[in-house]
């Protein structure tokens, strides 16, 4: 048998496109003579379509798309994932479903049983859990239709008490076939195939894979499409963060006795990929074209611009310099450097005037009170409404370059350097940025070295350190992480050797920033915890605050 | 039997709070001779606790004073919620759990079966569905205890397939308890009650329910705990938006043969002392006493500063005015005449220097371009810098005026008149502000009338109306709710008689403001169907886009 990988970048709600897309693989694959295309979860209306589920009119469209698409599907079978309503009174309206299409018509449906409802999924808001099991036989083979978290549940930590695999097995399959929509993290890629290869060795049956790739908003989706032989070996895997297209004969992939050796791309080559993708995706599937961004001279703002350069052509770059009576001559200077080597144009804008017509329309109530960070946030704030003014006129989104340490703790002004319609780095600790730097600089200076070995800085005061209100960024983004990632309490952390007082300064200062994060724009996910649609806290609460 | 219902507010993580109030509760029901006290659902850790759920020193902590308040369960027993671990390896490592504490310790623990994860409720994010089911008999009473949703699924439009009342009827209860964690919504008394009278008309058995009461961020509780004797009849009916505590004996509730009868509040009144206690506790539980806004002299910013001084008392609000160039003379004479109405102090911040010093910086590249959104934008985000820049000097926080209209369609300045800590209209239409501005002048003129009567205006270009922009208010609010609480799409909305185009251009504002509704304030939720939490759209989609 002959299978086709199609692994596509969707768009939600986009059903026009997404059809075409899909419609377009198909007839490809029919002219390499495959006997079956393999689509990704709910590639119809893209992943996630989130509350557009609850409205009817989104599922007719959904449901008008199939029965186009299963015409297509005469002399091909295809497999592909699609909401479809529940036909019973009781539970949930709808099912998250594995479509099989032949002889042009819907021959089965497959319904997901495990539904990931942690981090960014919401699966069990729409979706009611499947109990019946089913196989489907095609030109000599039985195949075991599953979708995404259904191969899950194995290994130690079991999330679910049941197993739809363990059931399907009984009906003696030759091979699984995994639909999926998994979100890419750093660590992401290595887990997936850990997983899957742990279903291999249990049910020893071939194992085709099949995600999505492209970004949503903040969730980008890696690819990674793959096939394993019965024997456990990776036979192939699509690349990272482009559409792709495969086709393979299943008896040839079974032959293969040695594995096939792909380089496996660093954390941090991972992240800038991703990221680049984000900030791509995100422009085109909104119909822009052109970022503006304030460059500051630190490290944040550059590296922003040199993906966003990547991502979009330096020719739809703006770059603006927003400097202020507290700004050091160094400042202008490496964000200059940073855009001629990047043959962006730049316009400085000083914020010095606009700032004073506030102190001065202020004066009245401020009087002698001493400059603090109502002054400071002012500057911030001036910085944005001449980049939200630039952006409104001319059809820039501006992006915004706060990283995660500075979201965590809060340390950035509202309606000021936190404004934009995309955060690039705000899944990304300050000393990740250092490092993105460092791999963007890998062959030749485009970062300014001063940009990267000068102590970061706000330059909202004079002489102004941002160890001067945070514990030096080594020792924060470690217990961030610990606290974050792996969310491991106060008492945990000073276990683990980190001083007690600066673990408590730390989880306060996360935990009373919720207001601010609740304002920031979408972030970009690139670890197994963003700040975003997967971490959701309460805002009014008092612990560890 | 005599049974104590205790209808508190707790606040989320802040145990020793909450423990406080709770073991007061106990000591006050003890002096009362009541045999049984019953808290609400999580009242430990106050509801939602979130992602809160997900740190073990978080869990840790709520065991921990679950021991405690048992001690104190010494001649009484107690029914209350916390979270509890599951001692299994499959399945979510949480269970939601009514704990019966007597002798002072922990007697039996009840879990909840059915775990609601739709609009505000996020459960099966972190609990483990509940699949053993169990009376306890106490003082001669077998006692049927069920958490708030574990009742919901009964009716002709069933959300699970199983009931878990059904099992627990098996062993011939004596009566029903339920402890809830049921938010606030115009509708939700009347929604309840029926539910309620529901179960007890198909078991025939008395019914204590005990709910929680006031705010949480955007979530709004109610309280209106009840007693319904085995008749359905409503025996008693607790406050509602505040605390409140009643004992009552379980053998004279069942003689009650005719109906308590209360006045039902209308709507609007409702919705008015909802946001009231929505204000309030959100800046009690913050530690904030003072609020500021901005006063335009329209209607929204008028109904918010009475909501405000209500909550927080006239001497704690800040009102400024901000006319611009294009303020007519009526904005500043109605906003005047309000504060003076409410005995509120106020300032006049014009907001020309500023906006002239941001035209003078962008005069280079703006150049002889016509004014449009872009000037528009400045004048609101000048404001915005204003307002920020005396929270941030004296420690007010700055409340939202946005109503639900203008946040639906996207009729707002990001980081200028959208900014805030707490929006306090973001769930109330257009239509229904002035419901609200009729009711507060109910008994005298409070908002100057010329508020009510003129045409609606941003009033950030000469001549402006909101309906140069937006359908009328009164054809636009409902297509708003047609497709937001109805999720009605643009077919049945046709079909109902709304205009094609009207129709089309309404649901493409509402799916294209996304972006913006993604860095609103928390709104306070007084619909069935909110912008927040509630309601969580894709950004980058494309549907009715």
């Amino acid at each position: 048998m002959r299978i086709a990988l199609a692994q596509i970048n969707y768009h939600i709600g986009n059903f026009e496109n997404n059809e075409k897309k899909v419609i377009d693989a198909i007839h490809k694959a029919k002219e390499q003579k495959a006997d079956l295309i393999v689509f990704a979860e709910l590639a119809i209306c893209g992943y996630p379509p989130r509350d557009f589920l609850e409205f009817e009119d989104f599922i007719n469209k959904c449901n008008a798309a199939i029965e186009r698409i299963a015409k297509e599907c005469t002399g091909i079978a295809a497999i592909i994932g699609s909401p479809s309503e529940n036909p019973e009174v009781k539970g949930k309206d709808l099912y998250n479903t594995a479509f099989f299409l032949s002889e042009g018509k819907v021959i089965s449906k497959h319904f997901k049983t495990l539904l990931p409802n942690y981090d960014i999924f919401d699966e069990y808001r729409y979706f009611e859990p499947n109990n019946i099991f089913k196989t489907v036989d095609y030109k000599g083979q039985r195949l075991a239709i599953t979708i995404c978290e259904d191969l899950w549940n194995i290994g130690d930590d079991l999330l679910y008490r049941g197993n739809p695999m363990d059931e399907l097995f009984k009906q003696n399959p030759d091979i699984i076939i995994n639909i999926a929509a998994s979100p890419f993290a750093y660590d992401q890629a290595e887990k997936r195939k850990e997983i899957l290869s742990q279903n291999v060795k249990k049910y020893k049956l071939p194992l085709i894979y099949v995600n999505h790739v492209g970004a949503q908003t903040e969730l980008l989706f890696d690819g990674g499409c793959m096939i394993i032989n019965s024997n456990g070996l990776i036979a192939d895997e699509l690349d990272y963060f482009k559409e792709d297209f495969m086709v393979y004969d299943l008896e040839r992939i079974e032959e293969i006795t040695s594995p096939v050796i792909k380089e496996k791309p660093s954390k941090i080559a991972l992240i800038h990929d991703a990221l680049v993708m984000g900030i791509k995706n995100y422009f085109q599937k909104l119909g822009f074209k052109k970022a503006i961004l304030g460059l500051s001279g630190g490290i944040d703002s550059a590296v922003t611009i040199v993906l966003a350069a990547e991502a979009l052509g330096s020719e739809n770059i703006r770059a603006v310099m927003l400097p202020s009576r507290f700004s050091t001559g160094h400042s202008l200077k490496d964000a200059v450097g940073l855009t001629k080597n990047l043959n962006i144009p730049y316009d400085v804008i000083a914020i010095e005037e606009a700032f004073k017509s506030f102190e001065s329309a202020l004066k009245p109530y401020f009087k002698d009170l001493p400059f603090n960070i109502a002054e400071e946030n002012i500057q911030a704030r001036v910085r944005g409404v001449i980049l939200m003014a630039l952006s409104n006129k001319f059809g820039y989104i501006l992006l915004n370059t706060s990283n995660k340490s500075e979201a965590a703790v809060g340390y950035g002004t509202l309606y000021g350097d936190m404004n934009g319609g995309l955060s690039v780095l705000g899944d990304v600790y300050k000393t990740e940025v250092f490092d993105l730097a460092r791999y963007i600089n890998r062959e030749k200076e485009i970062i300014p070295k001063n940009t990267i070995t000068k102590p970061p800085s706000a330059e909202l005061r004079p002489d102004q350190k941002d160890s001067d209100s945070l514990p030096n960024y080594d020792i924060l983004d470690k217990i961030l992480y610990q606290y974050i990632e792996l969310r491991r309490g106060p008492n945990e952390l000073t276990e683990m050797g980190f001083d007690e007082a600066v673990v408590r300064k730390t989880l306060k200062l996360v935990n009373t920033s919720e207001y601010k994060r609740h304002q920031t724009p979408p972030i970009l996910r690139v670890s197994p915890k963003a700040f975003g649609m997967g971490r959701r806290m309460p805002i009014v609460a008092k612990y560890l605050a």
